[in-house]
């Protein structure tokens, strides 16, 4: 059973009231942040609630308030050390058709998740998948509830020593993967794709560029292809659950956990507790 | 109060045991349909449940049984005499992470609406969205519950003067209405966007093509542009649940309910009952 509150009540079952005309349901009509709850702590909250508001305003809809969301984190998470918080808000419920109301209220829906273990870089497998990105820059960087794509990415593997699956977009342009976002390194630069017609702009990307960026190293955002990464000399992807995690093997490639990717991964660790939550009852 | 059943079970009530963990609402991980209930008789179900069925495998689920969808189907709808009934089929509940667990079951969620009034041709007026399709051929086609884009185009008006808006995939060319597909005829001829990259499959599209052609009419799926649709000499949309219209005004453009048109909708008249589901008690 999992443990979640809707519009902040709590239920201790796994099955709630939402509403069979919740848009979230019909349409993927909303946004959702997936966070990493360590010794009591939501990390990087600050960054979360940002992106879930830019993507409410983009959609064209105003989140609830931050102290809402904050006050429903907190409620939810407070009887637990370790584990992973969704957020999910949706445009609301009500109506039939693709029109929404100017009446609706916002959906919340925050479910606890057990934890999924520690954030050491032991390095991960990953592979090409053949599910493709289709581009829109209307919805691209936004973590919203249209997630098809990688839905169908995730189901074309089941090998459990493949960590994670690299995507590209219908033009063939290398994007992120299923679930991650990924960085490249070479010639001392970090390079990490621009987003700018499909992918998520993970919160864990921005706290790499801007540790990066804070260490003296080069950023780059721009459109990546397949060979970038296979001539890059270091590689990793980001996630706000996992952290960094390199990437040490795709088919025939190998890479080494290298000393730039490390260098970033000890000073996330250092900066998790940066708006972070307390969630942890004293 | 919405009349539905989830997995069979009814409720009287608009909110229902859906679990916080349902796929359908994390992902948009399902499809739907959205049917006419018309004097007691869910019109086109043959065609409905073909392209349901269609869409789950293209997503890599096995959706349940037609015997029992259509019983969900008979047993709400078996009340009303009009009125409109969806249906959401998705992959199931369970799980944190985008890869579906082998073990899922389907959710159904069938849903019945009031009526949204008869299927006269009166003639509406459109415009254009500005909100574009992406393209992505693994996707085209499907009823899925992705629609994000739908629902930002139609939240870009509310005069209700205007009951469509038209729109073009991410390259430019004209793929669909919102809500509706499009047919355009000039020379005696009936033209459909291919819907290769995008768009929704309709089943009343599939209808108005069978019906075109038993007719003796020509009828052409290619990509199409703007252009075609200003120089057409009829144009209209269809749906499941509204039939045939034609579209008379778009800016400063206007058409005729044209023959073609006008003899295409009494054709649909007629055949409406094929392929129906008798739900109404005698």
């Amino acid at each position: 059973m999992l443990s979640a509150l809707i519009n902040g009540v709590a239920s201790a079952a796994a099955t709630h009231e939402i509403g069979v005309d919740e848009r979230g349901l019909s349409y993927g009509d909303g946004v959702f942040e997936t966070m990493r709850l360590q010794a009591g702590n939501v990390l990087f909250i600050d960054s979360h609630i940002t992106r879930l508001r830019g993507g409410c305003e983009r959609l064209g809809f105003q989140p609830p308030s931050d102290a809402t969301l904050r006050s429903d984190i907190v409620k939810l998470a407070r009887e637990q050390r370790d584990g992973v918080v969704k957020l999910i808000v949706t445009r609301g419920a009500g109506g039939r058709g693709y029109r929404p109301a100017s009446t609706l209220l916002p959906t919340r829906i925050a479910i606890l998740y057990p934890p999924v273990g520690d954030t050491a870089n032991t390095g991960i497998a990953v592979r090409w998948c053949a599910t493709r990105l289709a581009r829109n820059p209307r919805l691209a960087g936004i973590k919203h509830l249209n997630r098809l794509e990688q839905v169908l990415a995730q189901n074309e593997w089941d090998d459990v020593n493949i960590a994670e699956g690299l995507m590209m977009d219908t033009e063939g342009e290398l994007v992120c993967a299923t679930s991650s976002n990924l960085f490249i390194v070479g010639d001392g630069v970090l390079t990490t794709p621009d987003l700018r017609f499909c992918g998520v702009r993970g919160v864990m990307r921005g706290q790499v560029i801007k540790l990066a960026l804070a260490t003296g190293f080069s950023v780059r955002e721009r459109a990546l292809q397949a060979e970038d990464l296979l001539s890059a000399s270091e590689a990793f992807v980001t996630n706000a659950v996992r952290g960094i995690r390199s990437i040490v093997s795709l088919d025939e490639h190998r890479w080494p956990i290298g000393t730039i990717t490390a260098h970033l991964h000890a000073a996330l660790g250092n900066s998790a507790m940066e708006g972070s939550l307390r969630c942890a009852q004293e």
